[in-house]
């Protein structure tokens, strides 16, 4: 693997086979990135270093700052632009957002995901679940996927991940166009940050009409199910397996969702109408 | 498995030896808490129900808003509670942490791990750590353990797991004494909420000073790091691998770090004089 800023080698001691060996480990890096829109701080994240300006992108939409590529105005950060001291921003571990549009003059960023829970959304799954589906886009009906290009989604997914043999600290997130084709690919620390990044490079490329099928290394947590729903990417099929929640908001939106995508079996929970051999 | 508010079944179609059939799947619940601190919302966190009390002080030991078992007043839930028109929340996804001492007077809790970062924190992981260190308590010289001690640590977090061969979907934490006992153990659908959960029920027996090895079924991040040297836990052992920040930590306060601990096999991150193999 090349040299790289996603990871580093410690000194360890491993025991394997009953011998004590003093090694190297590869680790994957993780610094906080301070996420700042319109001027004012929004979050600070814990991520692997790299796609920032793809990263706050999805974050931003994924959050319900942003709902279409048009309303990003600019996303500066010194380290994208390669010199801290030509950039506006201060450090390498921020990244400022501007947006423009209607709603790039209120005063000060407040997420549609309740970090705190407003009136409007209740207590329960569901009651948020209301609250979510109001501010979703439509998401499309098709595509038609087979159940063996859902095994190579999967595979494709593998053969891109580039940190998780070497550091085993990786989330991977994949997303693909109907004709399977990969149409962006992240590796991080965090499967939330995975996403957002896959997501965030075809929101700022203008792309994420072509998206069809996430496929995601991780858990399917409702966080990650929200994400693609509201990217409107229809199919979400994920090597591990989903939450109650998640499955209940795929329903409710009618994304088709899979877990347990391994090499050669897999779980539909929710089918969608687009998986061809469930016709 | 008995029926249990954290798992529910859902109707699925399963793919497996080239056959696809109906079945069901037996999933993990996720719902939003909201975390009130001395009359104010301070954060809603996914989470498995369950434990919502011993989650509360984990969380608020972690953020910094409180240091030691001393400082919690009260902590409501109308689901632990066993009522909801009796209690003073309103929802059985609602927590309300009261805190006695200096600390509860201020206006509104702020928290000491940056969410957004303050002005004496920097934008990088070693300026973080600095920040972080200084509110760290004193973390103890001992215990002396056993690499067989660490695989005796890892059976027993698999033994106890309830939750995670059903659904696929949780991780747990189990704290244990210098003497192997487990002390106390959390599954949910969140490593952090794990942790914090396990913690918290040591932390509301006041018996975190008991602590002495925490051993986590998933990743350690750095935040993960972090809560166990927030509660002073010497020794933490990880099923899968630290990142390269939470080996920094674990090296600046002296926490013993291991990962990949597996059935025969484990590799040692920070050393920290606790491993008598290796004295």
């Amino acid at each position: 693997m090349p040299p790289s800023e996603a990871t580093t080698t410690e000194p360890v001691w491993r025991l394997t086979d009953s011998c004590l060996r003093a090694g190297e480990a590869t680790m994957i890096v993780e610094e906080p990135l301070e996420i700042v829109v319109d001027g004012s701080p929004y979050a600070v994240v814990m991520r692997t270093p790299g796609d920032d300006v793809a990263f706050a992108a999805g974050f931003c939409l994924a959050e319900g700052l942003i709902d279409a590529a048009g309303e990003l105005g600019s996303i500066d950060t010194a380290r994208d632009l390669g010199s801290i001291q030509a950039c506006e921003v201060e450090n390498r571990n921020q990244v400022s957002v501007t947006r423009v549009g209607e709603r790039a003059s209120k005063r000060s960023p407040r997420s549609a995901v309740p970090h705190t829970i407003s009136t409007s959304c209740g207590l329960c799954g569901r009651e948020m679940i209301d609250d979510i589906v109001q501010r979703l886009p439509d998401i499309p009906q098709g595509p038609s996927i087979s159940l063996a290009e859902l095994f190579a989604f999967g595979r494709r997914l593998q053969e891109a991940q580039q940190y998780f043999r070497p550091t085993g600290a990786t989330h991977a997130a994949g997303i693909f166009d109907a004709e399977c084709e990969l149409l962006a690919f992240a590796e991080d620390i965090g499967r939330h940050n995975a996403l957002d990044k896959a997501i965030g490079k075809l929101l700022v490329a203008d792309r994420l009409a072509e998206a069809s099928v996430a496929v995601l290394s991780g858990r399917c947590s409702f966080e990650m199910a929200q994400k693609a729903a509201r990217a409107a990417i229809p199919v979400v099929a994920s090597v591990s397996a989903p939450t109650e929640l998640a499955v209940e908001l795929a329903r409710r939106v009618n994304l088709t969702l899979v877990g347990f995508l391994r090499d050669d079996s897999l779980t539909v929970y929710v089918e969608g109408g687009r998986i061809a051999d469930l016709q």
